[in-house]
């Protein structure tokens, strides 16, 4: 098993749209989606799973959930892919392979991948990477710059080459964000980006503002997860049955 | 063969309580779960092999035993798997998977997984994470504290987000304890939630009055053990044929 | 997956000479192949994946890219393959293996790989290899040296060894190059020895006058690369989810 | 291939009791096999391959042997398994269930563990454990002192667990030994040990009489094997081919 | 594809000699083999190849080749198999069991290895090993001493065991040679103790006085693979798109 996505409710939306927010610089596309998620009230409809992701339980509201997870909204149309942990490097390509086969298979329209990109002077733009020319012009027309010679990386990157290559339309939103740290601010630019594209009723005034809270409950996340896993390595080291 | 569970005896029980008690902080599971088994007087049913496994055979009471044992007491209807030594992180998600497959299987009632937390303050509490909103109230019901926000690690972990995803009723016990040594008080906390919640014929006063002599047979093994693997890996080392 | 070749266009191409450009000494191959492409007008037909490539899309005129392309020419009856970043050493014996299968079942006429070698006294020289004894005699005959005693590592060596045994026509032309860093005077070089093999309507120049528009366009896309690799790293080990 | 057992001549025997003596502690096992097949005069009736064991041919009375072989003697009913090398860790799982697979088709009657373990006071005890309290009994009969608590490892601890959970008669028969060398006084006494379990027509006095002559031929194989491996390693090193 | 065996031309020959000549001390063999192939003007009639092996192609003559390959030679029914890089550790048994299994399956006569072995005194004694007691004679006879007790590492000292194992007739003559550079004077006692065993219409006198000419060309190619070799690595760590 390298990637498995597993459906636990029932997928019953017409070509929605499919909006992935996996942590990144800022770890912007994840704060996005969580809040996304949130504020959207969606509906969890799946998880993923690998035996190479981190072996985490999240606990949001006394559950405990798998850290990678898909949300739905009927209301609005929409998927929401999220990841609480970094993608390690060796699963980047069956991921990517994993999630576009599954938004073929479920008829999603478009995807959207939001995340972080490194402040170029002030911290006010969102850059945009569509899969196809229609695309370019569209995010142009909404305002948003697209990239026109670089690079891009990770589960983001190898999914745009691969929805360009099959013609499926992506775009990847990606606002600048700060470094190694949580960037509220950056998270709450993609979204606003993300509302010129499509409709949806959020206001992201809430996510600065909640910003001392989310980080609160995030920090506390990652910190459990941190001294557990800390905990773990140091067992494993001084217990004597290893040796 | 990542993981095996080999059964070794009849197992005629119906919708029993599998009682988990792996080593983590404090070895709090694994001494728990080792006393249960000898309070009980319960019956070894069967074992868990794997070729990640460490290669030690206990020997308790003359007779070699694999370290990873499964146990049931038809009295009290309870399922006991516990392991002698600490889980290798590659090892997580076969043998949760395993477990709860296994369990499913044998019509398990209900997983309950016994462990050690981080002390607050006094060592005197014990939280509780569960897999159902229902089982979080019945833990409340109990005096239980459950973990609201936060995150959770190891089989334990896997497990419960796999037993949330699927429905199946599953409690995480984790008692306040020491880190880096083994921690009977833990372990003696933690059967005093699991009485609040199953009817068990227990005294834990033992535990602690015993835990000297607990100590010495455990420390006997492991230090065995750790003599024996240090030997292994020298002898690996200085034996010219290995050059 | 070792190696996959994707065809996403109609390969209606009668014996073909199929041009290799990989990134190696001075990167000539990659700028050789990339002003091929760019200046004969080639059109994309396929491209290169596998899971132990870089997880990177390349951005060219707005549009993500996988970053190892197949590209042809009908009006030149040519193929270019190109990669934009090293092959990384356990996928050389696969990917050799691919290109050579892939080429013999779109019935190639013969293939040319394009690189670099250590300059020996002024950079005005282009070595070759080739497959066959006839082969050689023709490159010598267009005045260009042939390598009688010696050895050739990575895809072009592997490459070449397998057609000399399969006595499939390949021909590898090394330009002296620099080491280290891009030469696009190295490039031009074996551009223009592959002129004298064959016929292209194409004017070196421009390669070394374009020298700095192109260094800036590559670098663009490698800094970007090398940035958010960095970052991708730097996330991986400051994340606390990754403990 | 993990693990593989080849048989090279007919097997003709009838419950016969299988010794096995695998280099550990005080090399006893080893040298106490090598010792029965000489006195004995048992004839070789196959080998032990395995891509995981050092590629060693050892040499013995002019002919090449791989280091893991089992040997026969029709007269006492006896089949030996014995190793030159020390098994590898990664080997230990695959072996133990190779030799008891291999035992049970070959309907064997008890598998006899030789091995050492660290003296305590004088080097006069040898230690017994076994596979079931029947055997426990009888050991004990033999005024030989059983481990009641503890552990074991290895091919020998993982072996008698699998034998214990499968009711197969097995005993450990483990003399106080010198680590870190060669100790035939080990050795004598754990096949002292095995004479009082099974008849055996063998002088123990010879061993470490012969203990200089033994101790030489094996130095010699030893060292030859530590030069010639010292050499490889460098060679792979100083090679020009591996740059 | 561990290990694959290549046929490029007709084998007919009928029960030929089978001389292997790898580079080990002194790389003995692997000079020795060359000097026969040379000599003896051999045609290649194979190669080997392994994901395992090196990505080199060998250039002689102006053909790039195999680094190891097959050679026969109809007039003296002998085939030579040789390798122009040192065998990785990891492809040792599987090389061994393919030539073998190739060996019995092309109905080899008997397997002739050569090596080196570490310098007694003189540089003058070329020493053998055998896989059964006739050969051993056969050896003796022509005044060639056989090793008695000892042991023998790589894919040789394999290949002697299997072969002594399934009797199949094979030697390992071994020349004392210098350790860590090239000894032609090892390689031509090994030369002359070979035309002891079978006819062989060769001059070694050549192979010292040439042994200058020889070296070169070895170095050359070692040294070229050495450089390229070295720019792969640097190269791999240098390209911005390995970040």
């Amino acid at each position: 098993m390298a990637v498995k996505i597993v459906e636990t409710a029932e997928f019953d939306l017409k070509k929605p749209t499919l909006i992935e927010g996996l942590p990144g610089l800022g770890l912007v596309g994840m704060i996005a989606a969580t809040y996304l998620v949130d504020k959207l009230k969606m509906e969890q409809v799946g998880y993923i799973v690998s035996d190479k992701f981190p072996p985490i339980a999240a606990i949001h509201d006394n559950i405990p959930l798998h850290p990678a997870r898909i949300y739905k909204s009927k209301k609005y149309n929409v998927v929401v892919l999220l990841s609480e942990f970094i993608i390690p490097l060796n699963v980047v390509y069956p991921l990517s392979s994993a999630i576009l086969d599954w938004a073929i298979s479920k008829k999603v329209g478009r995807i959207i991948s939001l995340g972080g990109i490194v402040i170029h002077g002030e911290q006010d733009e969102v850059y945009g990477i569509a899969s196809t020319p229609e695309l370019v012009k569209e995010l142009n027309g909404h305002g948003i710059k697209t990239i026109k010679e670089g690079a891009t990386t990770g589960v983001n990157g190898v999914l745009l080459a691969d929805c360009a290559s099959r013609d499926f339309p992506a775009i990847s939103l990606l606002a600048e964000a700060k470094e190694n740290y949580m960037d509220p601010k950056g998270a709450a630019l993609v979204i606003e980006a993300l509302k010129r594209i499509m409709k949806l009723d959020i206001d992201t005034t809430d996510l600065v503002k909640e910003s001392a809270v989310l980080e609160k409950r995030m920090t506390d996340v990652m910190d459990k997860a941190k001294a557990a896993s800390k905990h773990y390595k140091a067992a494993e080291e001084t217990n004597p049955m290893y040796g």
